[in-house]
Parts: structure tokens; C-alpha cells; sequence
């Protein structure tokens, strides 16, 4: 089997972590900020040393490529992301990003003649930390956005359109560029786990048989205000008591769905919100995923099911999207599976739990997802890491797997 | 037995309404704002065309006196207040005054000869809405609070300090008018209850026996942040699923110390507070009354035994403070029963849940409250309402306990 080199893939990571990095680790990227022009123009210039072509679009998503043997073939893409959120980690996304480097150096560099040509990818605004929504520029691309639409969204907490920061950025090139089911025939994007799962179970390789589907609700409880001295509990009508009964109801009765479903009680406000007064409305949010859409349907029974009244406060709940599971090509899968046992690696298949680029181009090109362990299952956070052989690992996984897609399709 | 004017006692309201009206009912009439000021002016109109001296003290809090026929004997007082919460009502504190001013009108204009002096006073700054804390003024008359200290506080959400509002008032005077037991020796404060008991038992008065001690508690549930869609539900430390178990659990607790007893968790924060990711931290406040500082003592020890682990979260308490209750003075509950008997009004005994001036006062002078009913038991909100005959039997009571005090003392 093909390996990539492994000082040549932590070289990469040490140098993109600085890129934004913050006092005491990890970074903050966010998209199209000073640091983010400052990784992609590092991108730009490595891509240009290694004699690959570099294009953007018109959302300054990024293509450096690598020409085939074979002229007239479509393209083989490996896509990710630069952008982080707020105090974000070193590999979020950016992993995605380095190992498809890594392997295009390792093609060019090692002579490797390939059929079609390799194109190493990177999406504008992924994380929506700075311009909302997450996923935007896969999202326009795939038609799920307005392009104008979000050429206006203001920054969070500042007054920048994204549509300025394109403009100021110096990476918007031709919507023609953008990617494309004519020029393009399969899509690879490596990403870290973010989640506990191949850490605790010792493996080295997750290989992502789809993107779980997920409802969004928020459940809202409406009691009355009074004066915490002088109203007698007995005729309180206190949201929050409410609310914490439906949250433990949900534990029980969303987590006896299915062993691998999860749901989250994220975000939750409370008005008036005063130490004197009886909370008047509470408001919380439930997320819940997975991958049997089945499974989805019965959790909305659960919430649609709820009592319509909670220690006199009255229920009620608002739906805000949700999305459905997504499984990725089996041709694709078949790739990784191939790859992962060529070189011996312990694996298991999973879903995803995020949302990431290729769960979009997923309904455009032949789309697959693999994951590195992430060191107890957190991410978004500057302690983010997954060790340098974790992510040589990945970058093995993914050289062997396009190299096997560039025979087979 | 004497009575006030109805009609009299109703214009009151109607005029004091006027001052920080809101559009559609109620008032917004924070401590030494425009509205307050014009208020106090409307007040010290008022006094002088009665006939009564009219002083202030360093603090701005205001006393209009009229002579008794004993020369030498200390004065009895009728004390409240005028400023509002934000969002108030036509009730709440400037009850207390109008009720002491139409009993001074009756007093005055009917002949009444009292042997003391009678004074209707007005504390600065009760509700703390603007300046905080609440009580500020009695509270540096009794030595709760410095000064100094007061003068340099920041109104909430502006740049004004108390010392600069007090000075532009134009309603400053010297230190030696402020309430003393020298030269006072009895003090009444008339109120709204404020709660929903007088009204569900068809009172027209309660007699405070005193105002409850309460405790004032955080309890911080710490967890661990995870995202919602990658990190298994067995292996969360969800932060807002312990916080339900523990408020439940609390309600349990508390709720079976004694019948009468009131708890409220009012204010709840979320950390990070994002639909996506698992709450790390949350932190909610629990303020627990009661008149028997026995029961007080073991709230505390259900908060000292909390389980110092839930559902894999770490909880820790932080004490904020206290109160002991405190209980008026006999004498003066006499007076106020003896009247209320006295006009054939129904009544119970009762403690405040909340707090207020005659608290303090009560450490320095024989101090005593009676409350009117309050529809719906609502208070701290434009819609609060006592019916013109309650607010006439208060004034009524109020005049023929200060007629036996003014014989007694």
C-alpha cells in the first residue's frame, strides 16, 4: 500500500495552527478574517510551488489541481474547510484541508500517474461562526441558499456583509469554477471525529457511512410572573419547575428510542429572569439525531405527544428545520473500506453527527466521508487533537482510496 | 370609630398615577427621576397647603409634619414610598404615603387634636430599580449600608451616580432631619400585600406580624460541552439535565418543610448556551422565605446535602445572604387590631414575604405594617389594583390606630 509522509503531514499542521492561533493553543479562523486570507494565501502559494492549478469561484471557494494522464476525464476532489469557529481547534476542518495536500504532494512528488486529474479543495464559510448559516458556500453551490440572499447576511456582532468580505477578500474568481457534476466525478472530505467514539474503541479509522438526519424544536412553557416573598408556592405557576419536568420526561422518553440516538437540550432562556420573581417563560431548545428516519418521526410523536399543560403552565413548541439522513455512495465507501484494511487499520463504520460540506455534495458527485480519532471527543475547543500518526493514518486512508477511485471509475 | 374620605383618598391615587404614567396603565417612576421629582413636588405642595412642616434629611428622604397640642413629645410617623419599580404600578409604596397624607387631611381638616406631632414621611430609593440595592435609604439611616458608598452606585444601564441624582434633585437636607428615636416614637407603614391571600379569603386586612428571614443560595451544576450530534448520550455530563433533577428535587425538599413556606429558583444561566453543544455549566439562584428561622436553617442544610455529583456533574453552592425575620413591635400590632376590630373589618395575621423599610426601622423605632389586598396578588407590574374601598378601609385603620397610639404612647 501507498503511504504519505508523516513529517510532511505534521509539518502542515504546525503551520496552518498559525494561522489565527491563540495565546495558550488553538485558533480563531473565522471566515474570510485576516487569518483566514493569510491560510489560504499560504494554500495558494504551496499549491502554486507544487505546479497545480489554482481557481476559485465566485463564493472564493478554492480548487488547486493536478492534471491526469487521461486528458478529458473529470476531476477527483478532496474538500474541506480553513474557517474555525470561535476559539476553535488546529483540525477541524483544516485536517480535511492538509491531508488532501498531503497527498497531492505525495502523487506529485513520488511520480504517481493518475488517470484522472486530483483537485484539492477548500470551502468558503463552513462553520458559520461569522456570517450564518453554517455550510453556506456548499449550500449555494447546491442551490440549498440564495446567493444575494447571503451576500447580505451581516456578520454576528459587527456590521460586515459577507458580500464585503468576499469582495475585500482577493479570492472571488468565476462562478463557472465553481464545482460541478460535468468536471468533477468524486468526492473525498478526511475530518476529524468529534466525538469519542474510535478513541474509546481503539481504532484508527471511522469511515462515514452517511450524515445523520435531525430535527430542530424549540419547547416553550408559559407560567406567571410573581413576587418570590409574597405568593404562596401552592399557587405559583413556575415555567421553570415546568420546564424541568418535560426536560427529564424527554431524557426518558427520547433515550429509550434507540441506543445510538442523541439529543441535546443546548440553549435555554428564562424571562423575567430575576432571583425574585417566578420564572413567568422559559424557552429551551431540543436537537436530536439519527440516522433511521424512523427513529426521527417517533421523536417528533414525543414532542407532539407532550402534556399541553405542566404544573399549570401552558406547552407548547415551535419547529424550527430539520434534515434528513444522508447515506454516502457505496462505490465510494467501497474506496475507503478498501484502503482502511489494505493498510491494516482497525475501523468500524458510523454517521456522522455534524453537518459537513459533503453531505451537499452528496446529491451532485459520488461523496464519502472518513474520520481521525479526535483525543476524548472534543472539538470546537482550542484542546482539540488528534495525534500526528492519527492523522498520517488518515492521509494513508485517503491516498490509497483515491488512487484505487482514479482505476476504478 | 373615625373615618377618612373615600372620595378624597381616590383622588390621591388618581393624581400620584399621573406622574412617570405609562401609556396604557401603570407608571415607571425610578428613584429621583423627573417623574419622582415631580412627584415629591406635588407631595410638598400638598403638606404646606395642610399646614404642615415640610423637611428633608441628607438623603432626600422627606417629612411633613403636624403639631400635636404637647409640646415636647416625640413625633409619630407614617412612612413609605414613591418610586417605582420599572414597569410598575399606581400601588406599590406610594400607597403608604397617600394613605398616611389622607389620614393627616382628616387629622388636620376635622380637628382632630392629637398630643404628638404626626409626620408623613417618604424614603428615598425603596425599590432599588435604579440605584441599587433596594431599601437603600432606610438602610443608611439604620447603618445597613455606608454613605459614602451609596453616593458613588451607578444607576442600572446609565452612567448616573446616586450622589449626582440626589444633588440635582434639589431635594437635599440636613443630615440631623433624618429619622431618629429621639425625636420619633412609633412608626406606621401601610402597604399593598402584594399576594394573592387577602383577596382568595375575603379580607380587607392583614395585620404584619413581621417580615419572614429568607436565605439567598446559587447552585452551579458543572458539566461538560460536547456536540450535540458526535458525542454519545451515555457519556455526556449534561450540565441542564442535573439542573432539572436538582430543582425537582428541591421542590420535593423544600416544598414538604412547612405549608406556608415560599422558595423560588427566578434566574437560570447556561453555559455556552448554543442549540448544537451540551451545556457545560448552569448556575440558578434559590431564595427561600419563611418566618421561622428554623425552617430557614434547614433549607440550608437540603442545600448543604445536595449530592455533590449528578448525573456525572459536579454541584457546588455559593451563600449570597440573609435575613432574620423580624418581628413588630406588640404595642403597635395592638393599635392596628384594635382598630381593624374596632371598624368590622375582616382580617388575619400575617407575615411580608418581601421587604420594606419598616424592617429596618423596626431595629430603631416601635414599628408596625398593614397590608390592603392586592387583585390577583399582583404586584411590580402596571396592572396592579386594590379597589378604591380597600384602599379607603386601609386609610381608616390607619387613622384610628394612630388616634389610640397618639392616646397610649
Amino acid at each position: 500500500m501507498l503511504t504519505t509522509d508523516l513529517d510532511r503531514m505534521s509539518e502542515k499542521i504546525s503551520k496552518f495552527s498559525e494561522f489565527g492561533a491563540l495565546e495558550g493553543g488553538g485558533i480563531q479562523r473565522l471566515s474570510l478574517s485576516e487569518a483566514a486570507i493569510a491560510a489560504r494565501t499560504e494554500f495558494k502559494r504551496r499549491v502554486t510551488e507544487l505546479g497545480m492549478t489554482f481557481e476559485t469561484d465566485d463564493v472564493a471557494n478554492m480548487y488547486a489541481t493536478f492534471p491526469g494522464t487521461e486528458p478529458g476525464l473529470p476531476r477527483i476532489v478532496v474538500g474541506s474547510h480553513m474557517d474555525s469557529v470561535r476559539s476553535g481547534g488546529n483540525y477541524d476542518g483544516i485536517y480535511g484541508v492538509l491531508s488532501g495536500l498531503e497527498v497531492a504532494e505525495t502523487i506529485i512528488k513520488s511520480g504517481i500517474k493518475l488517470r484522472h486529474p486530483i483537485t484539492v479543495m477548500v470551502w468558503t464559510n463552513e462553520e458559520g461562526a461569522r456570517f450564518e448559516p453554517a455550510m453556506m458556500c456548499s449550500g449555494i453551490v447546491l442551490n440549498k441558499f440564495s446567493k444575494e440572499k447571503m451576500l447580505g447576511v451581516v456578520e454576528t456582532g459587527g456590521t460586515v456583509t459577507f458580500g464585503e468580505a468576499l469582495a475585500a477578500s482577493g479570492f472571488v474568481g468565476d462562478e463557472k469554477n465553481r464545482l460541478n457534476p460535468n468536471d468533477y466525478c468524486a468526492y473525498f472530505e478526511p475530518h476529524i471525529e468529534q466525538g469519542p467514539v474510535l478513541e474509546d474503541e481503539g481504532l484508527d479509522i471511522g469511515i462515514v457511512d452517511g450524515v445523520v438526519g435531525m430535527v430542530n424544536y424549540d419547547i416553550i412553557l408559559e407560567g406567571m410572573a410573581c413576587h418570590a416573598g409574597t405568593f404562596p408556592q401552592n399557587k405559583r405557576k413556575d415555567a421553570l419547575r415546568a420546564a424541568s419536568q418535560v426536560i427529564l420526561e424527554l431524557w426518558d422518553k427520547i433515550g429509550a428510542l434507540a441506543p445510538d440516538i442523541v439529543f441535546t437540550m443546548g440553549e435555554i432562556s428564562c424571562h423575567p429572569n430575576v432571583h425574585t420573581i417566578v420564572p413567568a417563560r422559559i424557552k429551551f431548545s431540543l436537537d436530536s439525531r439519527h440516522k433511521d428516519m424512523d427513529v426521527i418521526a417517533r421523536v417528533v410523536d414525543i414532542i407532539k405527544n407532550l402534556p399541553k399543560e405542566v404544573c399549570g403552565c401552558k406547552l407548547s413548541y415551535e419547529e424550527h428545520w430539520g434534515r434528513t439522513t444522508i447515506r454516502f455512495n457505496d462505490k465510494m465507501l467501497g474506496f475507503v473500506e478498501n484502503a482502511v484494511k489494505g493498510l491494516g487499520y482497525k475501523y468500524n463504520h458510523m454517521y456522522s453527527g455534524a453537518g459537513h460540506d459533503a453531505q451537499y455534495v452528496s446529491e451532485m458527485l459520488p461523496a464519502v466521508m472518513l474520520f481521525i480519532p479526535s483525543k476524548d471527543g472534543l472539538s470546537h475547543t482550542v484542546v482539540e487533537y488528534s495525534s500526528p500518526e492519527q492523522c498520517w493514518n488518515g492521509a494513508n486512508v485517503l491516498l490509497n482510496a483515491l488512487v484505487e477511485a482514479d482505476g476504478a471509475l
